[in-house]
């Protein structure tokens, strides 16, 4: 239910994804009446693959995540996420308020039994490939050890999902240097050089954009993490405005911009943010994926197929193993 | 001396920058005897306007600032800055060290009394004019007063350099809503809201590029604003390879190329960072303008005029005032 738009969207995309993929189930979590006067045919269709599952309430994309947890307990996004710690589902996907999925997630999930904090890790597109980089959310101060535990269970989803061995991990900073960087980041640094993890070493922030031949995946805080991730949408927005003002201020470059469209259709294809849609929660005994508020049908579809991977390749559970034998190496080592 | 090109390109935007501009003087300075022999007969067509004054040393681009301070004492850069103290020059500009340069300039300059740290502060592109940044140097942990100090530093640079009075002043967060961040930013929004300046709250990474008619001036300690920044520069660089290679990657995206090659042209100027080039170093007693390290001729020269206009607006003694009179607010205050 959740998302600017709601149903409208996540429905055509989960039919889509069905129609795509023959071993997805899916359960629709929401106002069951609401769904089926809508989509009533097309569910229909569906029916062996398709469970609805009513759910009363509806979370405001503004509420607050405090208000959200107590008085929203029939909520899609709270039921949708009981689904998941009962077992009834593999994975929840939303695109609801992105603080009360978090809050609820942790909150009905739980966090791994030795991890500090959940962190939410998203890939960032590149010329060649991409790059995974947490935490995107909301973990404004963290400690050396939650940065060293962000490395380890972001190396576990790149490894499942990319499918390679030895991820090599970067540390956000702002110098290559030993000397540069905040407190928490020299020490993380030091817990990141001792591990066994294929630790690169301090990257900078024009490393997010530079693709998998020179970093897998960038460990930062939350506050950096957003602000970077912000910045370069940004700049992506300003960019497309400037080629699109350059291809429209004149008729000559109107029939300019005519006799390259298909070059410029297939270069906005290659940027089109929607092919990078969904957020992984990690950190959690469960698989929750947080899709952009705004997103159109082939977004959602992008973070539905992401839930399947991630189910597919069990990482919460492999995160969790990860996490169990780095805190014995602790343990042994201390 | 500095910067990965040295005099071969510091020379000739000098050389361009006292030609365009018939009120400037410049002082070189450097290895006089290397000068002469490279640029003769140019400078010699300058000679009322340009000076030699001799540096035996040069500081290198990985020269360690405290190294560069105890033993670069005839650096070129050291030098020049003694030029902006003994009221010699106006403003120092420089390639060179970006450590080793603004250590030399608090070093040999001094803060001005009651700033706790000197900033540095640059201009960020956008499609409608462009949006003051800082800090963007080494201050990786920030007080909120520290914060509140940049704010009205960077008021002073935004309404001599552009010619308004109340500058829109924002203060970079990971949400608008006053819930979110760290408690440095939570605390630095109440002094700036208590402040006189034109404080309009929270902004998001995607309003770094989104021009002045939403905000002119963006606060944020020194690690988040070096990773935007860079950020930015890798967003804009991945996104220009993309371009390029969908104009590239077949014989009829190449005619498409050419066909739209006079609009690629004006967009790739419109975009073109060195126009953007030059950071200004505040909270000093003297100007230092430091430019990018791998500028050409064109960025160097944006620096060199931005040091002519700041140095024209007396910017060093307005932030001073500026200050003097926050803190006897504060002190009223108290």
């Amino acid at each position: 239910m959740g998302g600017d738009f709601g149903p409208q969207v996540t429905i055509p995309a989960s039919l889509s994804c069905l129609a795509k993929n023959p071993d997805l189930n899916l359960i629709l979590v929401g106002d069951e009446a609401k769904l089926k006067e809508m989509f009533s045919s097309e569910i229909a269709r569906y029916s062996n693959r398709i469970r609805i599952i009513h759910a009363s309430q509806i979370v405001e994309m503004d509420e607050s995540p405090q208000k959200a947890l107590k008085n929203k307990k029939d909520s899609s996004m709270r039921v949708a996420i009981n689904l998941v710690r009962e077992g009834k589902a593999d994975a929840c996907v939303s695109a609801g308020n992105t603080g009360a999925l978090m809050a609820t997630a942790r909150f009905v999930l739980k966090m791994i039994p030795g991890v500090e904090r959940p962190a939410i890790i998203s890939t960032m597109p590149s010329i060649f490939g991409h790059t995974y980089m947490l935490d995107l959310g909301g973990n404004v101060d963290c400690t050396a050890n939650q940065l060293y535990q962000f490395a380890i269970m972001g190396e576990e989803v790149v490894k499942a999902l990319e499918g390679i061995d030895a991820p090599k991990v970067g540390l956000l900073n702002i110098g290559e240097e030993d000397v540069k960087g905040n407190e928490q980041v020299k020490s993380a640094s030091k817990l990141l050089e001792s591990s066994s993890l294929n630790y690169i070493g301090y990257v900078e922030g024009n490393s997010i954009n530079a693709g998998a031949t020179e970093v897998d995946l960038i460990v930062t805080d939350g506050f950096v993490g957003n602000v970077a991730l912000k910045s370069i949408e940004g700049a992506a927005k300003m960019i497309g405005d400037k080629l699109r003002a350059s291809f429209t201020d004149s008729l000559i470059s109107k029939l300019c911009g005519l006799c390259a469209y298909p070059v410029l259709k297939k270069f906005k294809a290659s940027i089109d943010p929607r092919m990078y849609n969904g957020a992984s929660f990690i950190g959690l005994r469960g698989l929750v994926i947080k899709s952009h508020g705004g997103a159109d049908e082939i977004a959602f579809e992008t973070a539905i197929h992401l839930a399947e991977i991630e189910a597919k390749h069990d990482v919460a559970r492999k995160i969790s193993d990860k996490i169990e034998q780095a805190l014995m190496g602790q343990e042994a080592g201390s």
